[in-house]
């Protein structure tokens, strides 16, 4: 046994001085196969119980082998949160649909976390990193307590007052107060539902796929600037003073993707939307077909001014700049398939409006 | 094939609409088996190429399948830039070892990267996410042109000077400006090998184990932050503080740990140094055992000041704070095993410190 764990020790970690071991499955199985038995005593018996509702096991065996590896980042995730009172267990959408339906479990793929009362869905990237992240999280209480000096100065700093309810967007420098006093929760929980899409929002790992399906009418403006490069930074700084100028627009919304946060996507998006994402870029992407448009900064020196930007905007949420072809298979999109290519789109319309400043 | 794919979709990525599909393994090999006869042409063939150098395969089969996961992180790496005309390959440092030496390949289990002339060694976490990161930077021009009219404008905002070269430490809000003038390659060599190591470094999973190996005289100084967290952010703040103070202090150095970066070593950490990371920690690590003593900011409602944690950094320099016991066992540690119990350390003394605010 001591041979294999210098093995392991050599071939994996012998860069490494101690301080930094990964974890490794250790093949101990932790998540429980949840079924009609045991799922109440599971429920009662951590503080958070995550249950992963699946398709049927796969006959195929190619299938099963990826079925295996999205068990293992369970108990990956299961094994480095061992000491945090937290289950892991695997419902079946065939063999335990009672049980699913009493758990109000519904999306196939999804892991649903149980705290409390409540029923958190979780709806990001399935690595073991994320899952970890979010989970611990989850563990953190919601509310944080401004009770000591140093956190009354920030609170000052903040122009916080009493008795008062602050909502602050993100990237914005000035808070929305909420209405009305006293507040009650439901005042406080209304309020955020409505304003819970930011006018910039950053895609997240953790929460990827409930951002990309909370659209606008069937598409996403995506604007991806890596903070990192200076190219980047700059035009993230022009997305803020759009969306600073445009916050009371519940029209509006931009995503914007950090492409040093996605790795594995990088290529998929370039391949997709046929775009270099060495550099900034924004446009409109269809999220039924992945059909897109991009604002063509290619010939420009200088990135756009936020007045361009907001220009473009414009165009873009009054359908004047859209991802389909303006000829007639426009109009009957909805009832059969529409194959636009990229080369087909007209933008020389922008390229004019861009190019005026040389 | 066509049932298979939609099942996958199903299973995977049911959540989502189109526009975020993270790849999986599609089973093509890609990744070479590098030898005498075939090493040339893999070097003359890519614009990069990466040679994962390693221990002969292990004959036990739980070995055999981690070794499997390491080169299924290659191959998914592989496929993801499969465009970028990068190479990938195997060297076994028992079977090849001819060809190791002639590549100059030293460190087993370390991945290298052959581009133009130069050798770059990947030192840091070994994922697909980390690796396609780190080549995606690897293949950008490392000198950014400063050469449109935007970039000027910062250029001006930094101050920068005509033929003047500015090294900017990361959190330093003053460059230091290269001596001497004409600059030759040597001199801008020196000079940046000679300022590396920051005053205040963030760990990064692309180089993390470069980082922790470049400790000082077997320590580490490392500071816990969640950047993203309102007292991480206000602790991070003051460490800049106490970096910008101390930036030509050759001495010091500290490694600033996000644990959001890495969610699969927080709980480990956690285990391994006796912390609490959903608060801010600063401590001292010895890297051959990760041995470790933490300033107590446990009782304390606010956290340190610059001055005071300076102070702390003033006794960890000299040694008064250390991570052995003061007793004789001190003396002989490098020729035996000491086994030092947390509980031993005696840190009564920063207790009186920062206790004496309240």
């Amino acid at each position: 046994m001591f041979y294999l764990t210098l093995c392991l020790h050599l071939t994996f970690l012998c860069n490494a001085e101690e301080g930094l071991e990964f974890p490794n499955f250790d093949g101990k199985d932790r998540v429980l196969d949840i079924n009609e038995r045991n799922y109440k005593k599971a429920l009662k018996r951590y503080h958070l119980l995550c249950l992963f509702y699946h398709e049927p096991i796969p006959t195929n065996k190619g299938l099963q082998k990826r079925f295996q590896m999205t068990e293992l980042v369970l108990e990956l995730t299961a094994q480095v949160l061992e000491n945090k009172d937290i289950g892991f267990g695997m419902v079946d959408s065939l063999k335990d649909a009672k049980v699913a339906k009493k758990l109000g479990l519904e999306e196939v793929g999804s892991l649903y976390i149980f705290k409390d009362d409540r029923v958190i869905e979780f709806d990001g990237e399935f690595s073991s990193d994320t899952l970890v992240e979010f989970l611990l999280d989850v563990l953190e209480d919601p509310v944080e307590m401004i009770n000591n000096a140093m956190e009354l100065r920030t609170a000052k700093h903040l122009s916080l007052k009493m008795n008062e309810v602050n909502f602050y967007e993100p990237f914005m420098e000035e808070p929305a107060i909420l209405p009305g006093r006293p507040l009650s929760e439901m005042d406080i929980v209304e309020f955020v539902k409505q304003h819970r899409r930011a006018t910039l929002r950053k895609l997240r790992a953790e929460n990827m796929f409930e951002t990309w399906e909370d659209d606008m009418d069937g598409i996403h403006i995506v604007a991806f600037a890596e903070e990192e490069d200076p190219d980047g930074y700059e035009f993230l700084e022009i997305l803020k003073d759009v969306a600073r100028d445009n916050t009371n627009n519940p029209e509006l919304s931009i995503v914007w993707i950090d492409p040093d946060d996605f790795p594995l996507l990088t290529t998929y998006w370039e391949k997709t939307f046929k775009l270099d994402l060495f550099r900034p870029q924004i446009g409109v992407v269809n999220v039924t077909d992945a059909d897109s448009v991009w604002l063509d900064m290619s010939n420009d020196e200088d990135l756009p001014t936020a007045e361009e930007l907001e220009d473009w905007i414009e165009d873009v949420l009054s359908g004047r700049v859209n991802t389909e072809d303006d000829d007639e298979t426009a109009s009957d999109q909805e009832n059969s398939y529409i194959y636009v290519t990229e080369d087909s789109y007209e933008n020389d319309e922008q390229d004019e409006e861009y190019d005026s400043e040389d």
